[in-house]
């Protein structure tokens, strides 16, 4: 079989982009004998062509004119690796019009402007691929959209982030939550700025995707209720441990009787879940669905290389699929409403700081009657100024479970936040016990 | 996009078959709308068209003759699950000859016949796919080939046999052996004859597939060195424990300068590590490579619906790739040498029941210096006749290790059978700590 040429151009030429141009060389002959065709970087984006980089491009390879790449015939396979919803959507939007296939790692591109990039790309009848949007190198999309085709996939919950998941098994290991960011920090897993990540926000604009590819219906990022783990306390943790449980920063999305719900959170995860067992900076995702129970993908979910891995095989599959007539573009089919947030039901962790005199726990369980909010299981703990209530509670929707603190907060022997972290568990709240 | 016909046909019509038939009834439009193809079964070869079916396809369907198969000529796709290698061997090389591309949920016969039905696929610009032939509704495959392109995977490592997983889980809960293979069979997780199973048979064609795909060499299920369950007991499930790690059937590929090694047995898997924690019936395998460091994927391993779930998405990717000369077929490019089985160094746990008296211990130790191998941990415990030693090795390559072994046998003061499992940590042995 003769080898096919296929000239391609990249957006962005830092970590990733010089990444991705470098497994196109160096994995060259890998990837023309699996699909026989020759992938060749003919031009690159740049802010600064002057700049230093560890894998050079070619001359005449970079440019600063996005005109350049729109206005090379032979470009038919674009990579985005620039970032940034501005100008990058604009570059990614008028390609496509151009009949030009894009592979994105853009989440927010992806999260913010999918519905009129995808469109575009249809009308065109180019393709648009965005794995690396994703939990870089693990390939949940491509599972999500060629494996479990016929799976009905109605529940996805993952852990998303790295920096979360590391300062999280670090306070596992004792450290407080300062402790663990400052860790992370020093190790390049979290930014100087790290609210992004820590505040849910990150991660919100991946389950957003997921949501959308897995339930076939456009999930904004508005729909997703976001909290972040800067409330997480050692006391939580520790807690969490006495259930056989670890605390993780969920991504949450359900589809029940037809209606989307979408989250992010901490999570009391009981330790015999696939997900309890992830630690440090990796990610995975769990997608459950009618044949195939669940399925869970775990792996690194960023890095540089990692991330370039996933742009190039989509790269590859574009060449893979060209010309078939089954176009990979919109995954959105259906137009599904949202759940109201308060509606999702779970088991939940109450942690309740309250004065310790007599009377109070009878106030505190008629706050709870009130809402329907019954309890599995309390243990009370004294503290130096007042009595801690641990508490799991049956399945109730989250809106009951809120306004019942609510009214916790008002009374006047609340001490403190009152926190309440949904149990999740492949056992029934029944079986759970303190240790 | 007006929907394409596409005629297919299934050689089988067991619980897997059944599956295959309901699932692209069911997912009809679903297939429809992500391919613009709707797949029909229009013959089905059976032994018996008179037998009671679940899922009863239409009058002129069943066939007992594959001829009927062979003949018509409007059928494109075939998905073979009937099982064994005789004669479904036949039946798909007469198929892929005559063009039509096949799925295939048959690990034996791909481990077996591979080469042959490959060859006969690529002459006839047909795809031999075989997602469901290895761990089910679990898209490895998909995953080596398409996701993991440029990735040069040089290690995969899984739990690929639900059955032994699940008495493994059992036994770590204080079952004995007998007991956890008998609630197996209860439940129907093994069978009244589950030699293939715990011998690790099963596991060792599923490994020879996985390391085929995973380093483009032919791995005959002969170079699979294999070992069972049978002689794992609780006294090693507790000295795991012990050492916070669990005892687990592996199925291991390695390719290591540029030879590989394949092989199935026992392991102590630290309780961090990824597959510690799969349990039951359920599988993962691991694969580690350059540019994604480890990717694990965990899922059901088996199960009608779950497998047929596979087989349709392998039939929607046949779909979708015809006739862009991208086929995906044999996935052998070269041609690796296989390492001696002795060679393939880890760490060692060994367990050895000796003679409780003078000099037993230095005895030991010089028949483990003779072979090189070096003692990092050691525990000695009472035993009614005797006394236990459990020794965690420095990284010493398996043949010595058997040598050694075989040398302590050997001893007068020897009592008992002697083991020898590996090790498999991300951590150095130095770390381990019993508890």
């Amino acid at each position: 079989m003769p080898s096919v040429d296929v000239p391609v151009a990249l957006l962005g030429y830092g970590t990733v982009g010089a990444a991705v141009h470098r497994l196109l060389e160096e994995q060259g002959e890998e990837i023309e004998r699996a699909t026989g065709h020759r992938l060749r970087v003919v031009r690159a984006l740049v802010r600064d062509p002057g700049k230093e980089r560890g894998f050079s491009p070619a001359d005449g390879v970079l440019t600063t004119e996005v005109a350049d790449v729109l206005g090379d015939p032979s470009v038919r396979i674009v990579a985005e690796v620039m970032g940034g919803v501005d100008p990058a959507g604009g570059h990614v939007l008028s390609l496509l019009e151009s009949g030009r296939s894009v592979v994105t790692a853009n989440k927010q591109l992806v999260a913010r402007r999918g519905a009129e990039l995808f469109a575009a790309a249809a009308a065109a009848g180019a393709q648009l691929r965005f794995e690396a949007s994703v939990c870089a190198a693990i390939p949940v999309i491509k599972v999500l959209r060629e494996s479990l085709v016929v799976t009905n996939v109605h529940r996805v919950v993952g852990i998303v982030n790295g920096t979360t998941n590391f300062v999280l098994t670090a306070m596992d290991g004792g450290s407080s939550y300062d402790e663990a960011l400052a860790e992370a920090q020093r190790l390049g897993y979290a930014e100087a700025d790290p609210t992004d990540d820590v505040g849910g926000l990150d991660a919100a604009a991946k389950i957003a995707i997921l949501a959308t590819v897995a339930f076939g219906s456009r999930v904004p990022l508005d729909w997703v209720a976001v909290d972040g783990i800067e409330g997480v306390t050692q006391e939580h943790v520790r807690a969490a441990k006495a259930l056989d449980m670890r605390v993780k920063l969920l991504a949450r999305a359900t589809l029940e009787d037809g209606r989307v719900d979408v989250r992010v959170g901490p999570a009391f995860v009981d330790a015999h879940h696939p997900l309890a067992a992830v630690e440090g900076a990796f990610n995975a995702v769990m997608l459950q669905g009618d044949a195939i129970r669940e399925i869970t993908l775990e792996g690194p979910g960023a890095g540089g290389i990692e991330t370039a891995s996933s742009v190039v095989a989509d790269m590859v599959s574009i060449v893979g699929t060209t010309g078939t007539g089954f176009l990979q573009n919109d995954p959105v089919w259906r137009d599904l409403e949202r759940m109201a947030p308060g509606d999702l039901g779970s088991p939940w962790y109450l942690q309740l700081r309250v004065a310790d005199r007599a009377g109070v726990l009878a106030a505190l369980a008629r706050k709870l009657a009130v809402e329907g909010v019954s309890v599995a299981r309390l243990v009370q703990q004294p503290a130096s100024d007042a009595a801690v209530l641990h508490i799991v509670t049956h399945e109730a929707p989250a809106g009951r479970v809120e306004a019942a603190l609510d009214a916790i907060r008002e009374l006047p022997v609340s001490r403190g936040s009152q926190t309440a972290i949904p149990v999740v568990s492949q056992r029934g709240v029944e079986e759970l016990g303190w240790a």
